[in-house]
């Protein structure tokens, strides 16, 4: 099918648009925010090179590695060779539709876009690329016709309808247009017709992420059956249909697909940690609209699971490189922790998906965390360069070979599925940062800006002023306030020792709950609230039974995870010979010049000196050599400059570890 | 071709056939020992257990894995599917075919030895699939027909044909019979009319293994150009000639087949680490007979950086499971350590033949500590079980989900290379056990039996008994006097502290040179030589630069690593909270009863208390909570058993660990 060249007019976009919208009658303790604009400080200097640097580039990208190549190969518009050898190709440039409607959606950049006509050439190339039944996905049209549906262990094609619904959706939402909610529609349409029972196949797909698309398609729709068929596809995994492929034991088993355990049953998370990421995501979704109890339950005690023994300290998930698999309980190492981005961007979704079921802080603390460490360390500080994984070392001696999933930035992926996932996220950050209830208004994260919405009492809405997270001061003043009482929640970060709080200038003894200062009176217009976290750096342990980081601490600051590079440590010629003094003090410095502006946290330590005479193994007996090995001759005092995490790999190549040795 | 069914009776083997036999220029310090024969003692039993029962099971594992049905499909007296997907199954077949000929060569089994039928019947089943011009795989003959040599990077032709001629290498020594050495000369002959300077192509094959063959078939056969040819793959590594696949990013970097920097140019070892270990062993032997020094110098420091920054203390060898790549320097993981069994028999018959180059004892200490930990744990005791990885961890909460590469023994695996690789190292090892030069008889490992061979003055025979590695006392017996001086070397195991020496009841005051000791003097037959190794149990720490074992300690007695098992700690229903307390004694118990016999080690520790009221986060500020992160309950004292690693995994499942915490 093909669609008229230039839509007409769009009607005015509903406010704030944003990627869950919780149906009127969902089971959920908050909604996000109707409104959220970001207009200042740190989120905005990265949102502004979202969109002014590499959304811009999306397109040119995503010509040149092939993917719309292989879309103008599904529509018969241009002949040659599929290119490239993944089946989801096609989900990269969806992926990126929909962080350009969300940018789209926006009053900043919307006048003028430059992306807009993008947007409505890629569409039409949608459009012209599905099948007259609906289906949709350029490599089972190219590379395996006939083929449709029957690979599902590794086709992704519902993962693709899910990343094409999700795009649809945002355009919709952001523009009010039908042309790609059409595509997207009759491809889902075509995929009911065809799942679930009664239908052709029993079958689930091997990488999730069409459950949560068909929630938010029934949310936007009102079509009860998305959300049927989203309900189908949690249930039927851990059913064995993914058996396909695991008769050679070089794959790896159900678990990889989530398929080893019905999702209610599972005690904890396993397996591909996007996949699993995203089915969770999904089953939230599906929970908050039916109200069932015993999936919240499920999800409540995996999201524990996961924080408890399966999350790095940047909030990176996945211990192993090897089927990028969440891995064991404790099992987190450094170097090789694997912490895709995608994972982290996974880990905000389903997070925020809990935090409106439950309305509980904890989630948002999950989310600050990922936000500003193991997500934000996914793309560089130019907006050009990204990374895949995201360890919390590398070594000396460390050896880069290429490839998508090394410990050094590249300008794009065999496998591209991070950057526009990381642009998707960044184009809807202010989704997540406020939410509403019939009480009041609650601020998650803080950014400068404004944030409101409906409570029972009527329109209420904030200004944000803050110099987060590189100052603690969160200044709040009230816009509108509404005719009567209502409560402002503000949350106070599970990192976070000690703050104060003054109300109207003040200061005011409140404890929160449940990491909530939830301070109700009746409002008036210019009224102010100081919230000033205590910005302290700390060091940090891990529970003992991570083993990878024993006798180790990390230097923290607020919200902010830090790491030594080499490039900050003149005296010191590698990391791995580095012993931070936890007994000295920490002291804080600000700099504007370096890596676009941080503050640096500064410690005292020592190079540990290499012992003579080691020979050719490098263990020895205790008894003749003493505790460290060898006869250690004397260490060299060095200072050492810890950057945020999230600045890493933005300057020469070298170590760099966020655990440090103390002894 | 097809050969008689019934050959005529062989000639008389040479004496202790084995896979090394340097030729008569070869510029090497030391010579396998004409004789080797191991009859009793801990070798013996490993031994006994791989010839009775290991190798026997497997023509009816190669039969219903698939292997022998592929091979009848290449020799078209059979019809049907090509069973498996890995294009290297054919090894599984000729790795057994060697084993059983090095068993079929000894005394011990060899009147009624039940498999020289099933040996008789493989190689002519390899005959029958031999194409008229030599060429012999059959994934390449059945599935892939017309690709021939085309795909050389995922192929593994040379791979097949490498092993092919070590098995027709064995057969030879062994039988003295032609027929396997035939087919394997006419495969080699292909390939050199194919391969090299001046002909079709010029290639290396993705997985190295060809060239230790070549050169032991230019050793069996006299034919040179075997030699040339091994000369050139090796000098072709390096080269790039490999780039296809690189151009997906998912696929390893040039890196993973040692295709990214010449062998004499290398500062490390790299990539795949069977791979690589294959192409040391190569231009090992090479080196041994060209005598080029450039690259015996760069074998020497490859081995050195191998053993300083990339070796587990079991001798386990590849720190990833992803491309099963050695890791970067000093990260030495412990639940994920890969130490593929492979790789640790890989690195034996590297070893060996530096030993034999060099004469110096620190290859044999790194083989002793091989095959005693990393390579043993390969196989069950009972062998019919086998790991595919070798890790120095299993956590609580470990789950397997399936797949060859898990912490739980395996029947078979989808990729089989390991069982019967172990089972050719075990069918060979007396080969690895003594040496002779001009001037006399080298021990390079402990097992009661008798090993002797020609120097300058004549034959030179000795008898050993020993109940090694249990206890410490080694007795030499001479056999065969010879007629003048000459001098019995004994090694002095690296890992020993103290030992005495008794010559002929006298305490004799000898130190090693370089790790040997050197006894020089006119021997009788009768004379005795008693080295007492002292078997202390020690604790053992790893270079501070190791961080995965940072503050931890191993428990080693002789050269046996020892490991913790759940199954032994009644006191503890985890290992993941256990601590060694490294200030109380070890005591040493030894269980007849326990694991086929096994010396145990016990230890003193305690049970950490987990902190109450965690909460969801596992990190915690030192400040407020204390050192170890949390308000800690008193710990409780148990006392803990440590047994050899290589008897881990044959009883019930659950923890295990190599590296204890100690504090």
């Amino acid at each position: 099918m093909s669609l008229p060249p230039s839509p007409g007019p769009a009607p005015a976009p509903t406010p704030a648009p944003g990627p869950v919208r919780p149906g009127d009658r969902a089971q959920v303790a908050l909604r996000p925010a109707e409104s959220a604009r970001v207009t200042g400080g740190f989120w905005h200097e990265r949102r502004r090179v979202n969109a002014e640097v590499s959304i811009p580039e999306g397109p040119a990208l995503l010509d040149s590695a092939g993917n719309l190549h292989n879309l103008r190969l599904a529509a018969r518009t241009a002949t040659g060779e599929y290119r490239g050898e993944l089946p989801f190709l096609d989900t990269d440039v969806t992926k990126w539709l929909e962080a350009a409607c969300w940018q789209l959606a926006e009053t900043d950049w919307k006048e003028d876009f430059a992306q807009a006509e993008d947007v409505d050439r890629i569409i039409r190339l949608l459009a012209d690329a599905q099948q007259d039944d609906g289906y949709l996905q350029s490599y089972y049209q190219v590379v395996r016709p006939g083929l449709r549906f029957v690979e599902l262990r590794w086709g992704h094609e519902l993962y693709c309808a899910g990343h094409l619904i999700q795009a649809a959706v945002a355009h919709h939402r952001a523009t009010g247009r039908e042309d790609l909610l059409t595509v997207a529609r009759r491809f889902a349409d075509h995929i009911d017709d065809t799942f679930g029972p009664g239908r052709p196949v029993d079958g689930i797909c091997g990488h999730a992420e069409i459950e949560t698309a068909l929630v938010e398609l029934y949310r936007e729709t009102g079509e009860r059956r998305y959300l049927d068929l989203a309900g189908y596809f949690i249930d039927r995994h851990g059913h064995g249909l993914l058996n396909e492929g695991d008769a050679h034991g070089v794959a790896p088993g159900p678990a990889y697909c989530q398929d080893h355990v019905p999702v209610r049953e599972a005690e904890t998370v396993t397996g591909h940690a996007v996949r699993q990421l995203y089915l969770l995501a999904g089953a939230t979704d599906v929970a908050a609209e039916t109200g069932e109890p015993e999936l919240r339950a499920a999800m409540e005690r995996l999201w524990e699971a996961m924080t408890t023994t399966k999350t790095h300290l940047t909030g990176g998930l996945g211990a192993h490189h090897a089927w990028e698999d969440f891995g064991d309980p404790y099992e987190l190492p450094n170097e090789r922790a694997y912490c895709e981005t995608c994972s982290a961007i996974a880990s905000v979704q389903w997070s925020w998906r809990m935090a409106l079921l439950t309305g509980e802080a904890r989630y948002s603390d999950l989310i600050e965390r990922t936000l500003f460490n193991g997500f934000l360390a996914g793309v560089s500080l130019d907006g050009l360069r990204w990374l895949y994984v995201n360890p919390l070392q590398v070594r000396d001696g460390y050896e880069y070979h290429g490839g998508d999933n090394g410990s050094r930035r590249a300008l794009w992926f065999t496998c591209a599925c991070c950057p526009p996932n990381v642009m998707r996220l960044l184009a809807s950050l202010p989704h997540y940062l406020a939410s509403t209830d019939t009480d009041g208004l609650q601020l998650h994260q803080y950014a400068t800006g404004s944030y409101g919405g409906l409570t029972d009492g009527g329109r209420v809405a904030v200004g944000v002023d803050t110099d987060y997270p590189w100052q603690g001061r969160i200044a709040v003043t009230v816009d509108e306030a509404g005719p009567g009482e209502w409560t402002l929640s503000l949350r106070v970060p599970q990192w976070c020792e000690q703050y104060t709080l003054e109300i109207g200038a003040t200061p005011a003894e409140q404890v929160p709950e449940d990491g909530w200062l939830r301070i109700r009176r009746t409002w008036r217009p210019g009224d102010t609230v100081v919230l000033n976290l205590g910005m302290e750096p700390r060091l940090t342990r891990a529970d003992p039974r991570v083993d990878a980081v024993r006798d180790c601490v990390a230097v923290e600051r607020g919200p902010l995870v830090h790491c030594l590079e080499q490039v900050d440590q003149p005296g010191a010629p590698g990391l791995d010979d580095i012993v931070l003094d936890p007994t000295t003090g920490l002291t804080v410095k600000h700099r504007p010049d370096l890596l676009g502006g941080v503050t640096t946290v500064v410690g005292s330590g020592r190079l540990r000196a290499r012992p003579a005479g080691q020979g050719w193994w490098p263990y020895r007996t205790t008894r003749d050599t003493g505790r460290d090995g060898a006869d250690t001759p004397a260490d060299t005092p060095v200072e050492l400059t810890a950057i945020p995490y999230y600045a890493w790999a933005n300057r020469e190549n070298g170590g760099m570890r966020v655990w440090l040795p103390t002894s």
